[in-house]
C-alpha cells in the first residue's frame, strides 16, 4: 500500500513559489463561500512521526482565515474527559456548519498505538474501527465532508528526517524520544496503519496517502486535495461517489508541476535494465525449481494451499514464468486457470464467483493467468465495469483475499512489467514468427494506445491492494530470464516465510 | 426489540381462504417477470426453533415455480467444505440473476450459536458479523435483492410449540433434542439475536421480524413482503433506500386482514385500566422514594452515572413522575434537561450533539424530558426529518446508548403511555384550571390528530431501540399514582441490577 508513497516526489522553490499564491487565493475565497454551506468541514491528519503533519496543520492556518477553522490536538485525557464516553471529547468539539475543523492526534491515534503496543488484540482494534466508522457515518450523513489523511515516510526516510530535525537547533524540540520509541515500532506501526486504512477508507470518509519527503509537494497536494474537495461539494452534493484514495484531484485545475509529480507510478521506480546472461540462467534455473520443488512439497504436505496471480502487458511473459513454476510441481497437484471472457453461467452471478468456484483443496496450488483484477485492470480502462463498480472492488478483493489467507491460503501476486518499446518489439517478432502469430490480436494493439491508463490504473491497484498478508510483487521483465529466476525465488521466498507460520 | 413479535397477531381461517389464492397468483406471475430481471432474490430464514422456519420455506416451494427457485439448508461441513475459506459454501450456491435462493440455517446459525454458547466472545462474534455483511453488502452492490427473516416466538410460546409438535404423531420429527436444549438456553439466545440483528439490519439487507405463533399469519406476512420487495424492486431499483424493518408493506395493496393484524402496536397490549388507591399511594410512594434515595447514593458513591429519558404524549405526567424521583435524589446531583426548539448553536451541529454535551460527569443522574427520540417521533411524524434521516436514526442511537453504557453509565427509557380519551379530559382540565392552562397549546390539539401515527412511530420506536442495555419500559399511565410508583420501581430493579455488575 505505500510503496505509493515512497516515489521520492518533489516539487522544486520555483515551481513552488509559481502555484502557491493562487492556491492561497482560491482556498481563502472557498472558505468564504463556505460559511454558507450548511455542511462542515472535517480533515484529519495521522501519518509517520516526521512527516509533515504540524507542519502542514500550521502552513493551513497562516494561509486560511483562523475564524472560521480550528485546531484541534488531543493529549492525555482529562479528568473531565475520562469521566465520560470516549468519544465525548470529540463531540465536544465538532464544527459547526459551514466552518473547518483540523484534527491532529485525534480518533485514529489512541487505537492504533494500542495496537502497535500490543495492549490491544485484533479483535478489539477491529471494535475500535468500527465505533470510528459509526462516527464518522453519522457525521457524514448530516453532510460533514470529511478528509483523512495519511503522511507517509518510507523507513529510511523517517530516519533521516529525525535526524535532520534534531541536528537543526530551530526545530530540534520537535524530536522527542516517543519519536524515536515509534522509529523502532516502525514496521509493526506500518502495518496495523495498513490494516487501519484499507478499513476505514469508505466513500464518505477517504483517506489520501501522501508522501510526506518534501515539504513543498506535500503541502501543494494537501491543500489541492482539500480546495477540489470542497470545490466539488458546494458544486454537486453527490451522495455515495466514492472518492478513493487518489483520483481525488482534479487534473483539470491541478498545477502542472503537481500533475507531473503526480502522474509517476510505482511502474516508474522499477530498473528495467535489470537482467541476467544465458549461462547464469542455465546455473540458477534449475536450482530455483529445486527449491521450489522442495517447498512446494512441504506445503502439501502440511495441506497449505497456495494461490499464485498473474497480471501484466500483453506478451509480459506471464506463460513463460508459469510454466517454469509448474515444472517444478505435480500435474495432479496444481491447476493453472486461464481467465477469458465468462461463460454463461459466470456471467449470470457476481463477477468473484468465477474465480470462487475454482479454488483448490487443501493442499493444492491454484494458478491463475489474470485474475480478479481484471475487473480494476482492463475492466476499467475498457470502461466495461463502472466507475462505482471498479473503485468499491477494491475492497471487496481485499475482503476476498482476507478470507483466502484466514483460511491459511498463502497468495502471491505478480505484476508483470515491460516497457511499451519492449513490448512493440515482441509484438514485431510474434508477427514474423508463424507458430507465435496466433497470439497476437487487434485488440493487443488497441491496448497499447492506452498504456498511461493501464499505468494509473496498476498503481492504484498497488496502493489499494498490496497488503500485508498478500503484497504485490512488481516483476521487471524487459528480460525474460532475468523475470522467471525473480518470480520463482519469490514464491520459495513467502513459501519459505509462511511455513513458519 | 421482540416485544414488538409477541402480541399475539392472528389471522382466521376465514380470512386466510379470502386473501391465498390473490397472493399466490401475484408471487407466481411475478416470479415470470423475474426471469428477465438482472438480479437475483435471496431469502434468508432464521430465528426461534418452532417458529416455522422450515413450514414457511414448505409453503413457498408450494406456492411458486421450483424451477426458478432453489432452497439450501446447511448442516455441518462437508470435506470438501471444510477445506476451503469458511463463505466457499455459500458462494457455491449462489443464486443467478433472474431466480429465487432460500436459505436455511446459513451464514447466520454458526455465530448465533457459536456466541450462545460461548465458545467465541463478543470480539470474534462481532468479526463473523462484520464478515457476513462484507458477503451481503457485496451481492447487494451487484443488484441482489436480500431479505432476512427473523421468525419469533416468545418464551412462552416456544415451550407451548415444541409441547404440540411432540404430542402430534406426524409432527414430532420436528422436535429434536437440540431444540429442548436450544429452548434451555432461551435468554441468552435471545439477546444474542438482538445484538445480531442490529449490527446486520442494513438498507441493503434488512432484518425483517415476523411473529412466528400464527401460522396464517406468519405465511401471509412473509409472503407479502416478499411480493412487495421483488415488485418495488422491479418497478425502481432505489439504491440505497433503507427499507428498515418494519415499513416494508405496501400499505395500499395489503389485504385487510393483515393490515388490521400488522397495525396492532405494543402500546395495544398495555392494560389501561391499572391504577391504585390513594391510600395505597400515601403509603407506596414514600417507600419507593426511600428505597430510591438509598440505590441512588449507592450509585454515585460508585461514581457510576444514570441518564432517564421520558417521552410520552402530551399531559401524560413525564413532569408530576419526574418531580417525584428528583425529590429523593440531591439537587447537586442530578440535572433535568427539557428537550425544547434547539438554539442556534446547537442546530449548526448534528443533532446528538446537544445531547452529547449535556453528558453529566461519572456519578451524576441526567434527566431528559424528552429527548433524542423526538427524532423517530415528532421529526417523523411531521416531517421535520427525511424519511432517511429518521430512519438511520435508529441506528445513530442504538451506537449513542451503547456508547453511553459501554462507559458505565445506567439508563433507563419510559414511554408515559396515555389513552387519547384521557389526555382529552386532561386538556379540558387544563383549560379551567388557570395556573395550569399555559401548558396547553394549539399544537397540543393539533397533535391529538395525528395519534395513530405516533402510535406506529412509538412501535417502530420500541422494535428498533429497545434492547438489552437499554430497555424501553411502557408506563400505563391513565393513573398518575400508578405511573409514578410504577417507574420509581423500575428505576430502582435496574439501578439494583447493574449495581451488581
Amino acid at each position: 500500500m505505500f510503496e505509493t508513497a515512497e516515489l521520492g516526489r518533489k516539487i522544486s522553490k520555483d515551481e513552488y513559489r509559481k502555484v502557491e499564491p493562487e492556491l492561497r487565493t482560491e482556498l481563502i475565497m472557498l472558505q468564504q463561500q463556505l460559511r454558507e454551506a450548511d455542511f462542515p468541514v472535517l480533515v484529519l491528519f495521522s501519518g509517520v512521526d516526521g512527516a509533515g503533519k504540524g507542519a502542514t496543520v500550521n502552513l493551513l492556518n497562516e494561509w486560511m482565515d483562523p475564524r472560521w477553522m480550528e485546531t484541534r490536538a488531543y493529549g492525555e485525557l482529562s479528568d473531565e474527559e475520562r469521566d465520560r464516553p470516549p468519544f465525548w471529547r470529540y463531540w465536544r468539539d465538532l464544527p459547526p456548519r459551514g466552518t473547518v475543523g483540523l484534527f491532529l492526534s485525534a480518533w485514529y491515534s489512541r487505537p492504533l498505538l494500542e495496537r502497535v503496543y500490543g495492549t490491544i488484540d485484533d479483535g478489539a482494534f477491529h471494535d475500535r474501527l468500527d465505533q470510528i466508522l459509526d462516527f464518522e457515518k453519522l457525521l457524514a450523513d448530516d453532510g460533514a465532508l470529511i478528509l483523512k489523511f495519511w503522511m507517509h515516510l518510507g523507513r529510511k526516510a523517517q530516519h533521516h528526517r529525525l535526524k535532520v530535525l534534531e541536528n537543526d537547533p530551530l526545530q530540534s524540540w520537535r524530536v522527542t524520544p516517543t519519536d524515536w520509541e515509534h522509529y523502532e515500532k516502525y514496521d509493526s506501526f506500518v502495518e496495523v496503519a495498513e490494516h487501519l486504512i484499507m478499513r476505514t477508507s469508505q466513500p464518505f470518509a477517504p483517506w489520501k496517502i501522501v508522501e510526506g519527503e518534501d515539504a513543498r509537494y506535500r503541502s501543494l497536494t494537501v491543500a489541492s486535495i482539500i480546495r477540489d474537495a470542497i470545490r466539488r461539494r458546494m458544486g454537486e452534493r453527490r451522495a455515495g461517489a466514492d472518492v478513493g484514495l487518489a483520483a481525488d484531484l482534479d487534473e483539470g485545475m491541478m498545477a502542472d508541476a503537481l500533475k507531473s509529480a503526480r502522474r509517476r507510478t510505482v511502474l516508474d521506480g522499477l530498473d528495467m535494465s535489470k537482467s541476467v546472461s544465458a549461462d547464469d540462467y542455465d546455473d540458477r534455473l534449475p536450482e530455483a525449481q529445486a527449491r521450489l520443488n522442495t517447498l512446494y512439497r512441504a506445503t502439501r504436505d502440511s495441506k497449505r494451499s497456495m494461490v499464485l496471480v498473474f497480471e501484466g502487458w500483453d506478451a509480459a511473459g506471464k506463460g513463460g514464468v508459469i510454466r517454469r513454476m509448474t515444472a517444478a510441481m505435480d500435474a495432479r497437484n496444481y491447476q493453472v486457470i486461464p481467465i477469458a471472457a465468462p461463460t454463461d453461467e459466470e456471467h449470470a452471478r457476481n463477477y468473484l464467483w468465477r474465480f470462487w468456484r475454482h479454488l483448490g483443496r487443501a493442499g493444492r496450488v491454484t494458478i491463475y493467468d489474470r485474475s480478479w483484477y481484471g475487473r480494476v485492470l482492463v475492466e476499467r480502462v475498457e470502461a466495461f465495469a463502472t466507475e462505482a463498480e471498479w473503485r468499491r472492488a477494491y475492497t471487496e478483493i481485499n475482503d476476498f483475499e482476507r478470507q483466502l489467507t484466514g483460511a491459511g491460503i498463502i497468495i502471491c501476486k505478480f505484476w508483470m512489467h515491460i516497457t511499451a518499446e519492449e513490448q512493440l518489439a515482441r509484438f514485431e517478432r510474434r508477427k514474423e514468427t508463424p507458430f507465435k502469430a496466433w497470439k497476437l490480436t487487434d485488440e493487443d494493439w488497441r491496448n497499447r494506445e492506452k498504456w498511461a491508463e493501464y499505468e494509473q490504473a496498476v498503481h492504484e491497484m498497488v496502493e489499494r491492494t498490496s497488503t500485508v498478508i498478500a503484497p504485490w510483487h512488481l516483476i521487471e521483465a524487459n528480460s525474460k530470464k532475468y523475470a522467471r529466476l525473480k518470480a520463482i525465488d519469490i514464491v520459495c521466498d513467502t513459501l519459505e516465510a509462511r511455513l513458519e507460520n
